[in-house]
């Protein structure tokens, strides 16, 4: 097992990544003190998988232990779910209180929910994460955020509530659906990109171990992701500095993934693509080398994702820029890689260099 | 106009008291810097009164502003109006974003609904404060709880967030009904008792002037219970020591104004006989000197506050307290005064403390 610690002040919190460890949390709420209860917020798929081990965990460690369920889906990630979670919760025997403690069982949504919960509960208790995706361990499970959706947007309503724990169990993954594999794996090109030459090395050398989902290498994958992730988080909580830079690949990303349709692309493969995009751009300015952006298009095909996508439409994909939440007063933010390892943030892409970047990806 | 600084680290804010401060939000924001826009939440019954006010001094300082209303009432502090409101916030023209600011007008109720919403909108923007009660500006404005009921509760889900500052308008109370001015007097003498026993001379002192509402003597209760409470507030931010004196009187009081059931009984006037109770069961252990408990009720009566209440069931008051969600393994806590400007907790009251305590109350 290995353990990140998350530097965050009196909000720091221990990542711990292992195998089993969907098992280990009644043990380790056990150490934490002064827990009087804990409730298991997870979503149907998820629940039918892992629930009864947590529970099982929980019952041993002799804590009164309630499971609470939502259907599963980007779709219920939704206020009404949340009343309805409210309802289940406070229906509990015994009462939760300001020492209970909410497990977050699951993938992004889950987690993003689930987190919300615990924000809002009794003006907020407790909770700990136990990630089940790649996408999830290597991204959501670090930094506090949570939230819901809106018809106006994307996590729209939410609060930065950190956990006290994200226990990763790295046997969770081998229920995952392939293509949720590789959505995790994109995000983890992504850190290497941004912030770190060796894990662009690594992933090269361990693709077919990470996409055979071999526990050691995906183990130490996770380790090198949660690390990252945690270094920029750690420098910037409210996400007014340098955590912008984790949005590399995700300006043109969202949008292809938006104009894709909810379930058609990954969130992973439209990143992928968004970083590809992104890449195009830089070479073309000058700022990175044209051999560093094959390379990471050769990583991103090795890993099965996708570097290119027929039927983009400029026009389209620029209105959805435009109007994402992260946009203002017309300026989109894109973050370009200046080399391996490294991004630089800029919001003064011409017309024509968003239009280059989009229709290199649609180029046979 | 008087200032008393929050003193809560990176959550500092200043608390203004003064005469028209609803015309001065506008340039309140002005001075914070990166101000983007407002949105004005409020209820039916203040909006009608003061919104207009408020819109205009922001927008003479040239900000987009925006006015979004809930029906007035207790009963509307509910997840549903939340809703209602995240709907018609995020229909605002231009769109909020992270730099935008909540300004919550009216009393408790909107208070702590649109700090929720503030709370929770974009993952957490900022809020002004305008209260329009005497409660509201003594207690609920400052210490950062927001929230809303849910049938389980009051303020079952909420978070704690605290307001960019707070701007109090002593006008405003003009408009009030003359029992809701009692009931934040009554939580007034409550902080007399805790922590200062000067302020129990300035109001007895000030009565008449108060009940008659005159600006500067009520600027200055106003300015002393607003220092009383952030003293209280800066020494424990979340609630986990020193805070729960602040519930003196509130113990008696919460189960007798649920017993009375909604809009019965001011939440003062209860306070003001949990108060008469507690003092009660302290002068029988022989904590507090029966002439002080004497004073207080004479205070209380002298503002027209009730000290007698007639068809108290002991036994349904007792079982109310027992399920309080302050209430921990069927110990009930307590704050009794020792003495003015002080107060002890405990959770051993016998039963017949708690029905003397109340029997006390029914006595002709």
């Amino acid at each position: 097992m290995r353990t990140i610690p998350i530097d965050l002040g009196p909000r720091s919190y221990d990542v711990r990544v292992g195998t089993g460890l969907r098992q280990g949390v009644g043990p380790f709420l056990g150490e934490r003190g002064e827990v009087s209860s804990a409730a298991v917020v997870s979503d149907s798929n998820v629940a039918a998988i892992y629930a009864d081990d947590v529970l099982g965990s929980l019952r041993a460690a002799n804590l009164p232990a309630g499971l609470v369920t939502f259907p599963a889906g980007e779709q219920h990630k939704h206020l009404s779910t949340c009343s309805d979670l409210y309802d289940a919760l406070f229906a509990l025997k015994p009462p939760l209180d300001r020492s209970s403690v909410i497990v977050a069982l699951g993938g992004g949504v889950p987690g993003d929910v689930a987190g919300f919960i615990a924000a809002t509960l009794l003006r907020g208790i407790r909770f700990v994460q136990v990630p089940t995706t790649l996408l999830a361990d290597v991204d959501a499970s670090v930094g506090g955020k949570t939230g819901i959706d809106h018809p106006a947007g994307k996590n729209l309503i939410g609060a930065f509530h950190q956990p006290a724990g994200v226990l990763i169990d790295v046997e969770t993954l081998s229920t995952l659906p392939p293509e949720q594999l590789r959505s995790g794996l994109a995000e983890c090109v992504k850190h290497a990109v941004i912030r770190d030459a060796t894990l662009l090395d690594f992933i090269e050398d361990q693709a077919e171990a990470l996409l055979d989902c071999q526990a050691q290498a995906m183990g130490e994958l996770i380790a090198r992701n949660v690390e990252i992730k945690a270094a920029v988080v750690s420098a910037d909580e409210r996400e007014t500095g340098l955590r912008a830079i984790l949005n590399y690949g995700h300006t043109f990303g969202h949008a292809i993934e938006a104009a894709a349709g909810y379930g058609n692309l990954t969130h992973g493969a439209a990143v992928g693509l968004g970083m590809v995009a992104a890449n195009r751009v830089a070479v073309s300015r000058g700022w990175l080398d044209a051999s560093v952006a094959g390379r990471i298009e050769t990583v991103l095909a090795r890993l099965d994702l996708p570097t290119r996508r027929a039927g983009l439409e400029v026009d389209d994909l620029h209105h959805r820029m435009l109007h994402d939440k992260k946009t203002r007063g017309g300026r989109i933010k894109f973050l370009l890689p200046v080399g391996l390892g490294q991004v630089r943030i800029v919001d003064d892409l011409t017309r024509e260099e968003i239009r280059d970047g989009i229709s290199y990806l649609t180029a046979s």
